[in-house]
């Protein structure tokens, strides 16, 4: 017998993240045709930690928690919008934001999974745990990964250059040494092509 | 020590699978601006799938694996493309085109992932476990909430009727007895307020 309540609740959520893929985001897709969204972003590396789990810092991660923090990682984005990683203004308030945008959008949910999800996605923001920081690396990684393929679409739009770039990025090695590693070279190969300005 | 070959076959994978973001559904979005595409299907029904679970038939399903599947099963149409349920012509020889997607679209990937992921997606088309059966109610339910949302649209598009929506989501019943319930709800309030002919 379903709880009424409890399920209506569920439904309401899940309509209410449809917005998600309305949600630009800076980073094109891998042919440079269009920008993608935050529900592309979220599925795309959510399947790339279930393939990259092997190189994660941590052995034994629990790699159901980390797909689940994918999920939902950019949800309070609905609310407070994208904010580029370059943006110096729009960072300043991001977190103040994006927390009570966590509050309203988990908040529509029944109390236990409001709770389990928020803290999830307190415990990926603060980069608290394995999973969390393993999760923040492949959420780097990935837009590294379409802007070398669409050639630096976002990078030379924005004007960014390859300092700004290796600072954004360097907390990748908190998740994976090997990622790391990886994301170096495809910043190296990306200024070699002329895609991405050394500076 | 990263092993070399097998990270290029896992990344090249990862780039190939942007193309998803291209693959047009014939549902659109609930607030009916545009069509949605594969991959935020995609993320939409692996979080419905953790919000959800506990109405799945089966009490003890194997969440990660329902998720992954959900990942993943319309990679396919990457090569195969979106085939509308109600495409008489289309639906003809789709399993064999998707069958020849699979092999070379997991084929992309290490042996061993390669494998399971080809694995996971046979498990996911012939609903042969409670896993496979949750998943694909769930793939059936989304595109009803959407289009209860957005008034039909696609219904309206297409000319689809009742007892042909009734037929297409009635399986919904194997991976979950209580979705199928609401399933049934949505579609006769559907019919009440206009956005779906009752035929």
């Amino acid at each position: 017998m379903v709880d009424n309540e409890r399920f209506s609740k569920q439904m309401e959520f899940i309509v209410e993240i449809d917005k998600l893929k309305h949600i630009e985001r800076q980073s094109a897709l891998c042919d440079g045709t269009r920008q993608e969204n935050d529900s592309e972003h979220s599925w795309h590396i959510a399947l790339m930690a279930v393939l990259l789990s092997e190189y994660a810092n941590s052995i034994d991660i629990d790699l159901l928690k980390v797909v689940k923090m994918l999920l939902i990682h950019d949800l309070v984005e609905i609310d407070a919008g994208d904010t580029f990683a370059y943006d110096l203004v729009g960072n300043s308030d991001k977190k103040q934001r994006e927390r009570v945008a966590a509050k309203r959008i988990f908040g529509i949910l029944p109390e236990d999974q409001n709770k389990e999800l928020l803290s999830l996605w307190e415990e990926f923001e603060s980069r608290a745990t394995p999973e969390a920081r393993f999760a923040s690396a492949l959420d780097k990684l990935q837009p590294l990964i379409l802007s070398y393929n669409n050639k630096g679409w976002s990078w030379k739009k924005h004007g960014v250059v390859s300092t700004q770039i290796f600072e954004s990025k360097k907390d990748i090695t908190k998740g994976s040494e090997n990622l790391w590693e990886y994301a170096k070279k495809l910043i190296q190969k990306s200024i070699d092509a002329g895609f991405l300005v050394e500076k």
